[in-house]
């Protein structure tokens, strides 16, 4: 098997747990935030930077490798390890949720997905079959089943309906899988915020088995409560003894939520995308450093931060820098906040290991906001 | 005096030369090449990577800087290399140049320019006084007498008048700068192709008298063959004790011929700018990295380089990063461009120590090719 997984520590106060992830490419501690690198390249940065930052396993997207540069020249460089220059464990998505996002350009059958190109309009085909054969193409040390992640709100009827073929289609997503000892196949389980069907989904897939298991569908617009009720109900249907990694979640307190549920593992564009839009997180919450009344201000990003940027530049610098659309304005926010971001899983992790998670929670919230 | 200049070698076999400029940041092996980092960053770099690649000194823009973020702002932060984070040499322009380039924008008098921002039409004037003022709160090692780069071509009446009129300017530059311990201000030769304007204007200029001087209006449309000649008849008649700019010149070709005919700093935003557009200099051409051709190219920009984009990613992997407009792109070309032409700034000044400038040159130029 590609990976092994153990569970090194559980949290005496919650559903935490500590755990080690073995892949090809390196040991992974869990809890994880996995920064998302899209296009093969975690935007504004080296690869060198990201692990630098404590970066311990990047994601990169199916759907868009497909496209450009196309899966097949991928291979023939030597995989997507070596295309981008990142040693370290790679973890693709199956490239569903991108092409179920693409609305009116594509058209769901039993078969899979035919979709137009958001990029030139041409016409493609990914079944949960093309998606392993593109997955196994790019060589990422965690591939994931080809899903549906539905909307929120979604009608029951649709939801079920969804789950069962996603259901069907982790199946044919095993069956075709012949890689096993390079790259852990996850499944994925769905069933949007209907109890019943997230348990009808989570049977469906750990019968089907699965080296680590994916909760779909959440952080997809509903409220954070709901998404933590559905963490509630969810997360004890996984195997205690396999990686559980929850789709799509970057925020400082879904990260909190979704770790004291049980969750090992997560990813988001989140702190990467606002870093180019200029919004940064602090101890103090975020901020948006293209603000007016930062003009004059010569204190650092956050006081308490000790990230290049902060111990470097201004936040009058940085302001000036997105003020004149400079490159390195988003360098120098993207370092920050995947810092701040990882920072944080660290200094989670520290307090799984000594029992005071909640806690830290408490103190993190008293100065950060509660919703983020 | 804020600087102190010592030809270290003159070469046996052209004008060329090597010195040791001191500056209150440190110390600049000549014949050098500067970056320049427009508005307080050398685009897409950071300040640690540019010094790393070998840079000795940066230029900075006054004009930029005085509209954005404004040259008080930067007063109020430290001054520029504090602004900026580079504790190395700076020099800024006098801002000259950009307000020359206004066109329709600007108005020329004898007390000074009158202009209207590129950015929001706002009103501004800027005379040699008010530059050096800029200058002086930026506080560059080195900053420039406001003067008027003519274009090419120009008829000799417009081209004398400029020429006596920056002569004025530059005796009320030197008249207004009240920081000679701390920045050295240079005088600026210009004088369009006409010989005897060139006579005359490093007269005048030398006899105000300033601490290192420049060569101005060259490198603005003319064939290289006429910037040769200018500089064949110009040089000479500088002081041989004091170090000479030749500004906005940053191609190999321009630099080797500078230099053989005994220039000490150049710059220019060429290396920089090319690369973002996918440009990139190797020991065999210039290459546009976004030719198809470079699809399933595996092998680096160029073979015979060491530099980090060089030793980490494929063209194939570049050109993909160009393709789909990542910021990556920027970073890679940017470091292999500023890499080569600071290397070869390094092996010039080699040559010069080896006196083997000239077999250098021709070298070079076989495999480079003779015009870029």
């Amino acid at each position: 098997m590609a990976i092994e997984f153990k569970v090194v520590k559980e949290s005496k106060e919650s559903s935490a747990r500590l755990g080690e992830l073995k892949t090809p490419h390196g040991i992974v501690e869990t809890p994880v935030f996995m920064p998302v690198g899209t296009r093969a390249t975690v935007k504004a940065m080296t690869p060198e930077e990201v692990r630098d930052l404590g970066a311990q396993i990047i994601l990169s997207n199916t759907y868009h490798l497909y496209l450009r540069p196309g899966h097949k020249l991928i291979e023939e460089a030597g995989g997507l390890h070596k295309f981008m220059n990142w040693n370290g464990p790679i973890l693709t998505d199956s490239g569903g949720y991108q092409v179920f996002s693409l609305g009116d350009l594509r058209k769901i059958t039993e078969e899979g997905v035919e979709f137009r190109s958001h990029i030139d309009g041409s016409k493609h085909f990914i079944s949960p079959e093309k998606s392993i054969e593109i997955q196994n193409a790019l060589g990422a040390d965690i591939i994931m089943a080809f899903d549906e992640c539905t909307p929120y709100p979604v009608s029951y009827e649709y939801a079920k309906r969804s789950m069962e073929r996603t259901s069907r289609w982790a199946k044919r997503c095993k069956d075709y899988h012949n890689n096993w000892e390079k790259q852990a196949l996850f499944g994925i389980v769905q069933g949007g915020m209907y109890r019943d069907l997230r348990e009808q989904s989570a049977k469906d897939i750990i019968d089907i088995g699965f080296p680590g298991y994916a909760i779909g569908g959440l952080s997809v617009g509903e409220p954070r409560d709901l998404m933590c009720q559905v963490l509630d109900y969810t997360v004890p249907l996984l195997p205690e003894d396999k990686p559980r990694y929850l789709m799509g979640v970057g925020t400082p307190d879904y990260l909190f939520e979704a770790v004291i549920r049980g969750i090992d593992m997560a990813d988001c564009v989140e702190p990467t995308r606002i870093a180019r839009n200029g919004t940064v997180m602090t101890s103090q919450g975020r901020i948006n450093i293209r603000n007016a009344k930062y003009t004059k201000d010569f204190s650092p990003l956050d006081p308490e931060c000790d990230c290049y940027t902060c111990k470097n530049y201004s936040r009058a610098y940085i302001r000036h820098l997105f003020n004149v659309k400079e490159i390195l304005a988003a360098r120098l926010a993207t370092t920050h906040n995947l810092y701040f971001i990882l920072k944080l899983m660290e200094n989670i992790r520290e307090a799984i290991k000594e029992d005071r998670l909640l806690e830290y929670r408490e103190e993190f919230y008293k100065k950060y906001g509660y919703i983020d």
